[in-house]
């Protein structure tokens, strides 16, 4: 295992130390793990939790701050946050107007539409909506949305120290989860303009993306992918969008939602409307997203 | 070799096609592989023109837009942009107070301050400072700025197919440059904390850091290297500077400049005074670096 650690029961705590000496808009309650802005609480607007296992950076912490998430509850590297975690985040930040935890959905495993959840349901929190409509905002993002992703490679947890599975040369692994699962299939290495194809088309086929607001189409990178490669990627899966007549409204390129040093990458579609986009164009002011501000 | 690519010879220009897709605010000159703001030339502005060998990403299309640079040339992967790039981006981005090429210098390889001298240089030609003025700060930024790196792997080259060197498991390679030149020495692997100093303690032997204006501190990750572990290494970093008496001003975290997949880290340190500070916070609103606006 070579990583830039130092003990690997150390990699959180450590890691947000430095959290908090660059970013001095945020505070790092350090007890409990827990990222929060240093505005917290805000009197009268919704408090946006969320939070999970850590070694999916910049998620959850580099999404707190302004139109995003007012607390992010780190847990140990791949291992859900405890409950002390979460309550001492909701306490941290409750401005009276009640707080909502972004990952309350159970069932299929996200691989990309938590940012945007995150992202839409924390706009709306900082316009100053209700939790009801907060809450019901981030239902819609997660029922409008549908992602699939791939790997390369095993990533390596540190705590383990070797990779959490083999994968030939010659293999990739199709529809796996963010900590190493299993995916749908196990198929042999392809060229990019196919490997976009194995993730759009189950997309398309799960759900109805057509229509005139068209789709946010992300790329994201699972933490070891080359941007070049990404960038590459967006292209060939904008093409494919394209074929199948259905526009590209915003886009999200980048490394958000990763699995540590894991090869590979999702494809999320999110379908679109005019609420969705001024959301989404709000100013949002974080360590890993920031516009309008 | 795993990677999400169609053909190795395609790969910089099938990337740029992503580019122009996801950027609408950028222009792509596909026949030159030359990156333009879409409101290029901008009259009586400086242009500021970069590039380089592609591979390096975001470094440096996506340090076009406002308030950085005008164009970038991107060359093949680790190979320089030849001249008739350079000469198209030149000509795209003249707005007739003459055009500035940020990698003019020659000497020291860069490993981090290029990204420092083009937010800095870019946001007083955004300004409108006169072409001597930007050439100064340039100067300026370059020769206040150290660097040192460290890989923990080699990157693979897609032409190449294969790692550009072999590094044991149990060992790392100190004072790189970012096309996988070898090293100033070759060393056991060692935790976070040491790799700290290594590359924290011949910065502060080259140059004089101390002072009431402080540092800005960059921690750059190369490319393979999760951001769990460039926070972990801030903390380091910043803990040292600390105990050197050296204010951190300001800082960045994150892969701004990397070698592909190669996995390591640089820190950068850039002695401030108040006129770079206020150039630095500058709004800029590019791909990979946005504040402000």
């Amino acid at each position: 295992m070579k990583k830039l650690i130092n003990a690997p029961a150390d990699v959180v705590s450590e890691s947000l130390l430095g959290v908090e000496a660059a970013h001095p808009e945020l505070r790092v309650d350090h007890t409990n793990k827990v990222v929060l802005r240093a505005d917290a609480p805000r009197p009268g607007k919704v408090g946006l939790v969320s939070g999970g296992g850590s070694g999916h950076e910049p998620l959850h912490g580099g999404f707190v701050g302004q139109g995003m998430l007012d607390a992010a509850c780190c847990g140990e590297v791949f291992t859900s946050p405890v409950p002390d975690q979460i309550l001492a985040a909701t306490k941290g930040v409750d401005g009276g107007a009640g707080v909502q935890d972004s990952l309350y959905t159970v069932g299929r495993r996200g691989v990309g539409a938590t940012v945007l959840v995150e992202k839409i349901a924390g706009a709306a929190a900082e316009q100053g909506r209700s939790l009801t409509e907060v809450a019901d905002l981030a239902r819609k993002v997660n029922g409008g949305a549908r992602s699939m992703g791939m790997a390369l490679t095993s990533c390596t947890v540190p705590q383990a120290g070797s990779p959490t599975f083999d994968l030939p040369e010659d293999e990739m692994e199709l529809g796996i989860g963010i900590h190493g699962e299993p995916g749908r299939h196990r198929v042999p290495l392809a060229a990019a303009k196919e490997i976009a194809e194995m993730l759009v088309d189950p997309i398309l086929e799960d759900h109805e993306f057509a229509g005139e607001g068209g789709v946010l189409a992300f790329v994201n990178g699972m933490g070891g992918t080359p941007l070049i490669e990404l960038y590459l990627m967006y292209h060939e899966v904008h093409a494919l969008l394209g074929k199948a007549g259905i526009p590209v409204a915003r886009n999200l390129v980048g490394n958000y939602i990763t699995s540590l040093d894991m090869a590979g990458c999702s494809v999320t579609l999110l379908k679109l409307d005019d609420e969705l986009v001024r959301l989404w164009d709000a100013p949002v002011n974080t360590p890993a997203l920031r516009w309008g501000t």
